[in-house]
């Protein structure tokens, strides 16, 4: 069965997808609006990985309302649950998807999606829904990535990730400028990028 | 790394113990109150697995205690609960363990443990814990082991395996008697065990 992996080239998908490929057929999905070209640094972070990758860019108006959103609350959170339950949706929806899987972490608080949330997902779309790091902390997290993944983190608003948040940035620098759209995302926020993959001997 | 993987023989905590494999040194942990031979047959089963495999005997007042919980409660949950958390802190302050993870699906209800707990769990020994199911639904499960393990299932009442059901439900026979004990447990419960473990070739 393939499972089909959000896939931001951050660590946490990543992990995500080592977890998944004993046991099913890994691919790596990224979303891409056009904007920044986060498709491309995925697809680099894939081959690295060693799985097949594939870009799906969804619908402007969905960045569109989610940074409409950001504007209203003041704070990312509610756009970027936002996202992922739209991409979630159009991956659901897409011919022969049957798996589907993130890297959301137990300490994640965004985003997040209910237990009941989950279930109609699953029952509407007729797929399997699952998020490998869920029983997962970061400190645990972190000792799995050492002997299997080299990773840099940098601030957000340096690294080049391909996450909803980059390109959502990027469209409100555009919208309300770089100064504006700062006040709206907290100050520090790490990011990680895979660098490459440590293969066992 | 030592991971310490509650283990009951099942088809959940021996699939957490396979997704652990790659990045710890699994060792199976059997809680056994010295009422039924489980800590035998869970022993078995993880020679199947190949883990390496120990049993702990703990205090038999955490039975006796479970026990008055189901006759107050009328159904095992809460006295399911009580025995994980339990055994839970009993490991945690066994010399030289840093990580506990146990079978714990995303669609148990019980045991289940809230954020807070697990992180209040975590701080206060200075350990780490994990579900690596936490993040997946029955029917990807079941996916993941088609092609890893072969297991059978039956009624709890039937199949003798190693959680803490089988030797409460015993204790409560010799307490109460099977027809009342019987009342205070679902009547259809399905148990799985490990038959064997499918290797790739």
């Amino acid at each position: 069965m393939k499972a089909y992996v959000l896939f931001s080239g951050g660590k946490d998908c990543s992990l995500s997808s080592l977890i998944l490929e004993p046991y099913f057929d890994v691919q790596l999905v990224t979303f891409n609006f056009g904007i920044l070209p986060t498709g491309e640094v995925a697809k680099q972070i894939a081959d690295e990985l060693g799985f097949p990758h594939m870009v799906i860019q969804p619908p402007m108006e969905i960045l569109e309302t989610a940074a409409e959103i950001v504007k209203k609350d003041g704070f990312p959170n509610g756009a970027i649950n936002y996202i992922h339950r739209q991409v979630l949706e159009i991956l659901a929806k897409t011919e022969g998807v049957e798996l589907i899987a993130d890297g959301l972490r137990r300490d994640d608080r965004v985003p997040h999606l209910e237990h009941s949330e989950i279930q109609s997902f699953e029952d509407r779309y007729k797929i399997l829904y699952c998020s490998p790091l869920m029983g997962f902390g970061r400190f645990t997290i972190n000792k799995m990535l050492e002997s299997n993944l080299v990773i840099t983190e940098e601030e957000s608003a340096v690294i080049l990730k391909c996450d909803y948040e980059a390109e959502l940035r990027e469209y409100l620098y555009r919208d309300i400028g770089e100064e504006e759209t700062h006040k709206h995302f907290p100050k520090s926020h790490k990011q990680s990028r895979v660098i490459s993959r440590i293969r066992k001997q």
